[in-house]
Order: structure tokens, then C-alpha cells, then sequence
């Protein structure tokens, strides 16, 4: 069974390879009356673009999109809504270096095992590229909850042991597009851009974590028992590339903690059932309980290094590979769009699904 | 949309309350020809029941079960399974303290926002006496897993601040059941189980962190792009009552390492491609690579405390709350078999996904 | 992939064979505030149940049903609804006449052919036993429409060749349980009970047709392109047992009409848009229009008969095999209710489905 | 929840308005190792694009179609496959007659009912060209099934009152693409397209039937009790456009028949299960039995007309419609290859399904 569509009652599916003509994505369950605004679509995919600045890939994707179905004069139509995106930068490279040996830590060996073939053009559908259709999808999203005053702020929280040590709270999450690591602490910012700069001079990468705040969401949103709203994120995050871990409210953290310590007690503020403190991170038994959410994610170093590595090809055979050309060598900059646009399927999904749990 | 069930192909559909007469789940696409063990779906639920040792609840939870459908002379015979566990304990109580007030980090507050009415007796549909059925269901695809010589080993990792301080592959599984904390490292097991003992006399609850290992996994098993075998792992782990956080691999840890550091170069053994690290957790792209999958899972206090609490009612008024009666003071315990079991149920599901990879 | 669930947001999922300890169905998205009525249940399950007229089969069973889950205070509470209905007539018998070989037109061997073993007694899951929780799940769902002034009523149209020669809008739906062959049409009912009297007197069987009218669903309930109101109603009804043709609004009349007669014109009458005509049977392009929807169904004769049949056994071995004991010498009586059943379950399905068709 | 995707683990999700840039589909679950064949998607695309004969619309339509994922060296490499279809004839009109009034047996009135708007250039959404879709899609499933050696064969049955009277078994499917009716009864097919002629001159349409044979398929494909594999077709089949009823084996007419008529004696030819008649159509109990699945299914006349009719527009003000340009007069001949399609969609997806019915 297949594993290239995402969410329920706003479902997409997504397709297309690294080198192929084009990747594209296909919201089914996009509701009638979603104001489409495109500069705003565009800015999002720019966000994740690659050769955005000195710290990512090189690479020219110039992502312009079109919609090819569900929009009629500027709004949504309740039909199946379809976004392309052309590769443009589909050159035709030499790729016999990686068509029959396996990159260590990419995901040529398991393509193969699975498939009993792969397009190992670029990674193919392996490759990161396909996020793209991701933050397409998302933006679509979040054009929704803009109708809904529900906003999604994620942001570098990480490089390698370089990290935030205030809460969300204290940071002022307006200034993480200020600068080009993506992190709200301006201190902290300049720091990671030059550990990034270091480790991609030396043909290496680093690891990253981002973090992501959604304000808004009204209480009485997730479906338990297995729909549970954090659930339905982590598996959203955890499903984007080089992604090893997710967090909610208090975390691992929390594990340290004793009950009396990490409950969050009630009390009742202008007539709204609220919590005092919110280990929770806003979700109480999958449910949504109208306070902030916020999770964490763990991203690995990227794959690809400009460095000698041993490794076997199809035969076995023992082989030497070498990284070629233009890499992220830090991930987690261009994965805050992405890990936004994720949240904002999520939360869209449950949102329309939530509208099923009464009579009326 | 509703949320009870879980699984594609291996399809599991959960019901019940805590206090109703009987929880239950049926298996939708369960293979014909599983040898159903009795004695080995009796001998899960009593490691995960009520009443089983010194630091965990007391109460009274028989857990015997009944195989209602989908068995034929004791093989499933591929028709929908069903296993039905009466609630032997629901006796008729007083919970008029809890029916109109919120407990602190419950899901009280969230059932109400959602459905307008909730069974509040002992939780009802949001307690952890739902998951007897996961590993119920669990255990069938655990005999499924035995005929495929594939093993799946939870345990427990930490409790509060006190950890095992070595990696999986120095500890001996084996000894995971012989403690009453579930934890492979004796001396660690002792102190945790005073940890929870001081714990339980305060009145009080303590989280806690569960490891888990599948060896036997052949290559090639998980659905990219959405469906990646982790992110599936980690949603059916972190929609397990109290659990906040998953990773898999290198996880956290991991995004402080390089990409030099942390790749896992391939090697090939007796004409099996395997890696000489094993950063990747065992999946690559999403999909397993044959190496052992091994993952974390966070897990608050137990919010129920014998302790006075501040919290609002119905009508928005401040009241005092006290946890009454008998509570687990660390879930960490009896939460072992629940993951193995989520654990097993995302394999086979996996397993059988997987056969429609190829035409032949 | 399994076959034991039904419908997408308001789903249905049936376990339980002919002789097992029960059958039952769990309802996962029933909305929160159903008021339960169950006398009303027991009453549907009674329309269904055998022994209930001198025109079906003598089997005795009780049809007692329990509420295991998803109702508190007599409503449904939103969570997963499981009703259980024990099979009290699963006396131990001889079926070894059945074992190993192949009943004519049942499913004796294509269950074989499948799983590779069965559960022979009593036609196991083949049995239409199954049906008894189409209905008590259906019942569920009539009791959501009633709140929504919808009303479903089907009636046995014809038995063998006697057919009702009136459309459905010349008679009586309110005398359709007047008669134990459920047809509104009093004279026609007469000479079909006889002709099934004369059919069961010969130890044969005798196919029927049932329709089925659909008033008060407002327009807009459908969703294209292939979840057509029509498309799943068809689905649902070729699902039951014995069921083998399905046409809606003028049907296959219709093939023979040309254009300029079979479109419906518009009218607007008090605000509403109505059409003069219906032969869309009130469905254009897989949405509901407001006004009636109706539909015929083909039921073939019943596949035990008391007469001498040539058949095989496993082996391959020609055997002669003969139907024992109580069977119904015509369908329809009994299926008026289950097609009723299995209507209102896509009714409540794509109304709830509907809910997300606009932002908001 | 939305309705634009068919089919569970073989799943199409289909995209596209009449009038858009582009129609398209993503096929996810297209097992690795189908050896892709441009030229024959081509010739299924041409068997229903217009313009092909005298006796359909004159419109242009080209039908070229680019393979934009999912294929690598001329084979399905296991990951999503979109389809991308241009609408080369998408010109500029004026369609202000039908903006805002609702063209009878259209669905104009219930589009504008679910969603509150529609794009109106065409019928948009719900034009037939959606279609083309289908039948790209259906032409990848046949492909596959040319590798199983599974043949299906759809022919035109009846055009208004003129009807094959003779069973499919004593006609020569293979001359179903001698004449542009796609009938096999060369008599009946010269009358066929008199009538069809007659009626365009007319400027009226007129309604018809087509019959599809299905060869090959070994017995134990369907999946009880709800996916039976008739249910399923007769889903597939009624939800393309004008489609109005579904009958499979004895069909309507097996319901005047007697038990002691219609029972399948079982013999054993050469090993092999087989029956002595077919009146079961191939299936019993919803699984196939190795023998010919055959169904029947009826279309409606087209609801465009060159005449006056009456209407009313979205103010409820009466209003003359009259259709404009080019149309099919009848819509059976190119909807010949769009039944193959979805039934070729419905046997690979339960070809697939049917992979985890046992353990090994």
C-alpha cells in the first residue's frame, strides 16, 4: 500500500522525482472559499528554496509553480487542487558514480532492496526536492488559517551544541526570517551561521533542531484514541528528510519531572478555561486545549559530504565515494518552512475532521 | 473524522471505556493462517495489567479475554478478528468529583471542548485502560512476527533522573522481565525501584523513558514519502496515553554530530549489504535498511497525585481537587508491553504493506 | 487490504461469523448527542431477524443486542460505538456434508480459494448472519436522520415475476410492514406470498427486487468524481448478500429515452429549485438536488435448496449435495430492513462528509 | 473528506477542470516493474477522445499526455506516477448563458448547491473530461494485467431500443473496434448508428448500455464483506458520468428465476474448480471463482441538447436554456474504453489487496 499521500479530510498527494520534468502535489478535500493568494504561495517556496543564501546549496531551483485545478477567480472551488512545479535545473549529469553503488546514510541501498530498482537521478524520490510540494500544499494551508487566526512559527533552535537556552516565550519569534540561519536570538544566530560557514569550508555537515509555536487553535481539536493531535505531528515532522526525533510540551525533559511538579493547573480568565503553566504544550489526551502548542524536532547532519567514504556496491564489492558538487551543509535553515508547512496540514486536517465530532 | 482506528493493511479498530462492560478491538486484515497462541495473548495482558507488583496500581484488572471471531480450529482464518476483555472492576463508584471539575493534565477539560459530554467515570474513553486492547491486538501480530523470526524488545531506560548509561547492544535483553521495573541493567533497576516506592509514599508520580529494539527486520520495509517506517513508528508510539516524545537512531543526541561522524558506511558480510555504524537506527530514507531498529520514548508522571490541586469547574469556579484511590506512580513499568505492541502492529502492517511493492 | 469496514467518516466495522459466540460492529465517528432509542434498535433488528413470518426461515434467534461502548445518559458520547449481538442458536451441529466440499452458488469455495481455509459451519463470515449488524449499525444511523427529518423506506417491489406496476409515488410506503412480504401494494403482496409459499413447498427458492426512497436530504451531499452519492449507495447495497444489480432514477429504462424526455427541468417553488421531472432520481453529477432519491435492487434466489445438487468436493471428486434443514425461500421479506440499513449509513456518511466542503 | 481518489492500495487520485490548463492523475501504489508502453496509453486515450468518429462531438481534443513521475528506463519504479493530460482546446468562450443559470439533468444547480460556487467554463469539474484520466490511468492497470494474462473487453450493448440479443459468449469481441458504434453484432451495429445519426441531426441524444467481459482472473480475488468485488465495480462503473445502473451475472433478470435454475453446478475440469453454468457472473460470496466476470451497465441520454428547455436561474427566475455547439449524441461508443479502464483499476487494486490475505 502506498505512502505518497498525507492527512484525511485534507489529503495530498505528492509526486515527482528529483530529475524528473517536474514535481507537483494534489490537495483532494481543499474546501470552497480559500482566498488564493499567489505572491504569498511564491515567498513560502522561496523560503525553502535552495541557493537562498551563503549557508545552503548552491543549486538554482527558481520554483515557479502553477495551479492546475481547484481555483476559479482567485478562490478555491472544493475540487481537487493541483500544483506543478518544473525542475529546471534537470540537467543531464554523469550520474555513473552513484547508479550502482550506495551513499552511506542516503537512501540508494533501501530504494533498491524495496523497489528492486530506483531513478538514482539526484536521489530520485528520495531526494529532499520533494519538499517543495510540501511547503506548496502548506501554503495553501496556512492561507486557511490566516482565515482563522491560527498562525505557525517554527525556528532554528539549534547547530550542532549551539542552542537557544530561553523558552519560546522569551524569544520574539518575528525575527526569525532576520537572518539567514533562521533563529530568533540574534546572538545565538550569528554563532550558528559561523559554525555552519566552518563546517561547510571543510566539506562537512552538522545537525540542527527546530522548534515550532502554534498560536490560535481552539480548544476541543485531535481525535483519539490513535489520531491524537501530537501524534498526527510527529509522524507530519518525523516523515520530513534527515528528521530522527520530535518533541512535545515538556518532553524528554518531562521525564524527570514528578506529577506535581508538571501538572498544569486550570483556572478560568475572561470566561476561558485556561492553564497556569503548560507542560501539556497544549495538547491534553490528543485534544487541543486552546493553549499554545509547541514541539521540537531533531534533524541528523545531511548525507552528502565532500569527504572520501568506504562503501559496497550492488555486487558487493567494497568502493570509495566522494560527495560531489553543491549541498546543504546544514539542513535545519531551509527546513523551517517545511516543518511549518507540515504543522499547518496537520492542523487543517483536524480541524475539518473536528467537524464531524457532534450531531450538530 | 473518527480516530480508533489504526493501521492500513493490518488494520486495528479499538472501543470501550473504563468503566463500561467490556473494551475491545477487532483486526481487519489479519492473514489467515496465524497459529493463535492463548496462553501467549493471556501472559502479554498480565504484563501490562493492574495489580502485578509492589509499584504500580493496585486495582483489580483480571484481563481475560475472548477471542469472539476470525479464529477456525486456532487459526485466524483471514476474516476480521475480534477480541473482546470485559471490565471486571467497573463497579458503580462515587465520581461526582470529578464530573463537573477538570483534573489538572487529565483529559477532562479536552472530551468536554470536543464532544460536549464525556463518560466521566474513571476517564471513560481517555484512560489508559483503552490500551489493553493494543496489546492484545499486539499479540497477534507478535505470533505473526514469531513465524517470521523477526523480535521486538521494549524495556525501561529511566525513571526520573536515574538512567542506563549504556547503549542497547551492551545490556542483555533477556533480563528486561526479571525485575519488577522492566529495566535490563540490574543495578539501575534497583534504584529505580526506589525511586518509585519514595514516589509512590509521597502521594506523588514520577515520568520515565522506554527503549525499544526490532531485530530480524528484512531490507526494504517502509512506504516513503508519508508513510516512512519511523514516522509511523513514532505516531503509533506517541499515541500511547503519556507519551511526549520519540527518536529514533541518533535521534537528539544526533544533531550535534558532523555528517563525517555520523554516516554509516556500508560493508558487505557474507553477501548481506549491512553498515559498520549504525547511526540510521536501522532506516534510511524511511524504509529499513536490515540493521536493527532501536527508538526512545518519553513518558510524563501520571498526572492522577494524592496530593491537593488547584482547578476550575464547569462553570469557570476555582476548586481544590485531590486524586483519590489507587494510581500508577510511575507508567513506565507497565507501559513495556504497550510499546512492544504498537511497535509490532506498525512491522506487520509494514510487512504486508510491502508486498504490493513489485508487480511480482 | 481487509473488507470489514465500511464508510469514511461515519465508519462501520463488522466481525463475527454465522457460529461463533457472536457477531458485532463497532462505529468509529458516530458524533457525540445521538439520542438512543433501544426499543427502536431491537425493532429494526426484529424486521431482519428469522422465524419472524411463515415466509422465512424457522431458525430461531433472538437478536438481543448490547451496547458495549460510546453511550453515556443514552447518548453517544463521540467515541467508538461497538454493538454486540451473541449468537444464541450456535448449536454444535454436523456439518461435515460441508466440510470438504462445495455448496452450489455459495462461497464455500471461492473462501477456500482465498484464504485457504475456512470456517465451514453455518457459512461462517459468507453467512448472511453478518447482516444483523448492518442493521443494529444502521439503526444508529436512522436515528441521527430522524434529528435531520430524513426518512428511508424500501419496500420488495417484486418476487419472481409478480412486480408492483405503479411508481413509488403512487403508493402507500406507510403499508409496507402491513404485510409479512413488506410490499405496499396490498393486492401484489397477496399473490407474492402465495408464489413463495408454492416455491418453499417445492424445496425451492425464488429471487425478488426491493426499492428504496430517500426523502428530506437536502442539495449538495456527494463528492465527486468517484464518491458519487449513486457510486456508494450502489457499493453498499451490491455488498449484501445475494445482491446482484443496482440502477437509480430511470435506471436502465432510461438507456431507451432520448434527451429532450429525460431531462428534468427546473422549476423555483417558494425559493426552492425543483425539478418537474425526476428521472435524475435525485442525484445530478453525484450530488443530491433536494429532491426524492430512489433505487431498485436485484436480489437472486437463494442459493440452499432442498433438492439434489451436483457439486465437488476438494479433491476434485463430483459428489451430490443436498441443502438441510431451514433456509428463506425468497430473500426480500428480510432484506427491505438491511437495504434500509445500509442507505442510511451513506447518508450519514456523505452528510458528515459534507461538513468540510466550505471553509466554513 | 473528499471523493477524487479511487482504489486503496493500486489508488488514483484524478485531477482537472474542462476548461483549466491541464487534467491529470497521480497513481500511488503502481508497483515497481511495469514495463511502460507510450504507444499504447496513446491508442486508450484516442478509443475516447472526440472527434474520432461521425457519431460523436466534433470538439479537438489531442490527448497528448506526458508521464511526469514514477518511471525510470521505461518501467514503474514503485514511486507515485502522475499522468499530466493538457487541455490543448481550453479556449476562451463566452459562457455567460450558463454562469448563472443551471442546465437541466447538469450538475450546475448541485455543484453550486455543495461548494457555493463553480467554475461553470465547461461544466468544469464536472465535464467528462475528467474521463481521460480514468482511462490513462486504466491503461497502466492494463498494462499490468497483460502481464497476468487477465483480458477485459467492454462493447456497446444497446443504443436506446436496438440491443444485442445474444450472450457475449456467441459474439466476437474481438470485432468490437470494427465499427464506430464499438458493438460486436455487426448488424446490430449498422442499425445502432442509423439511430444515433437520426438523433444528432434532431439535435437530441439518446441513452444506451454497454457490457464488459473480464477473462483471466484467477479465483479468490475480493475482499468480504463490504469490498466484495462486484460492490466494487459497480462502484467504479456508476461513478462515470451519466452512468444509471449496474447488473452483473443473471443480473435484474436472475431475480425471476428459482434456485433450482440459477445454482452454478460445481465440476472438475483438468484440476481445476470450475461451474457447469455461470449465472454467479465469476463471483460468489464477493470473491471471484475463475470463471468470466461479466457485468452490464446502463447510461442515461446526454443532457446537452440543441433545443429549447426550460430552466431557472440562480435567482429562481424562469429562464430558456438551449444547448450550444458540439456534443455527443449518445454517449456509449467513447465510453467504451472508460468501463475497461475502471474495471482494469478495480482488478489490479484487488489483485494487490489480495497479496496479505495469508501469512506466506
Amino acid at each position: 500500500m502506498p505512502g505518497n499521500s498525507f492527512g484525511h479530510t485534507f489529503k495530498i498527494t505528492s509526486f515527482g522525482e528529483s530529475h524528473g520534468p517536474a514535481i507537483g502535489v494534489v490537495i483532494d478535500g481543499c474546501p470552497a472559499g480559500i482566498k488564493i493568494d499567489h505572491a504569498y504561495i511564491q515567498s513560502e517556496l522561496d523560503r525553502r528554496k535552495p541557493g537562498q543564501s551563503a549557508i545552503v546549496t548552491q543549486r538554482k531551483e527558481d520554483e515557479a509553480f502553477e495551479i492546475l485545478s481547484g481555483v476559479f477567480e482567485e478562490h478555491t472551488t472544493g475540487t481537487a487542487l493541483c500544483i506543478l512545479i518544473p525542475n529546471k535545473d534537470a540537467r543531464s549529469k554523469d550520474y555513473s558514480h552513484i547508479k550502482d553503488t550506495f551513499r552511506p546514510s542516503h537512501a540508494d541501498f533501501t530504494y533498491d532492496a524495496k523497489f528492486g530498482n530506483r531513478d538514482y537521478r539526484g536521489g530520485g524520490r528520495s531526494s529532499a526536492r520533494e519538499t517543495a510540494t510540501r511547503v506548496a500544499a502548506g501554503a495553501i494551508a496556512k492561507l486557511f488559517l490566516k482565515q482563522k487566526n491560527i498562525k505557525i512559527n517554527a525556528f532554528v533552535n539549534a547547530v550542532g551544541n549551539i542552542s537557544i537556552d530561553k523558552p519560546y516565550t522569551a524569544l520574539d519569534l518575528e525575527q526569525t526570517e532576520e537572518n539567514i540561519v533562521r533563529c530568533p536570538d540574534p546572538q545565538k544566530a550569528i554563532v550558528m551561521e559561523k559554525l555552519i560557514k566552518q563546517v561547510k569550508k571543510d566539506g562537512d555537515t552538522i545537525g540542527g533542531q527546530i522548534s515550532c509555536v502554534i498560536k490560535g487553535l481552539p480548544a476541543g481539536i485531535g481525535e483519539p484514541v490513535f489520531d491524537k493531535l501530537h501524534a498526527d505531528l510527529a509522524k507530519a515532522i518525523l516523515s520530513i528528510n534527515a528528521c530522527k526525533g520530535f518533541e512535545y510540551g515538556s518532553g524528554f525533559e518531562g521525564t524527570k519531572m514528578k506529577g506535581s511538579e508538571h501538572n498544569d493547573s486550570f483556572s478560568s480568565i475572561d470566561g476561558k478555561t485556561t492553564t497556569d503553566t503548560n507542560y501539556s504544550g497544549g495538547i491534553q489526551g490528543g485534544i487541543s486545549n486552546g493553549m499554545d502548542i509547541y514541539f521540537k524536532a531533531a534533524f541528523k547532519p545531511v548525507a552528502t559530504i565532500i569527504q572520501d567514504q568506504k562503501s559496497v556496491d550492488k555486487t558487493g564489492a567494497t568502493v570509495n565515494i566522494k560527495g560531489k558538487g553543491r549541498h546543504d551543509p546544514c539542513v535545519v535553515p531551509r527546513a523551517v518552512p517545511i516543518v511549518e508547512a507540515m504543522a499547518a496540514l496537520v492542523i487543517v486536517d483536524h480541524l475539518l475532521r473536528n467537524r464531524s465530532s457532534r450531531i450538530n
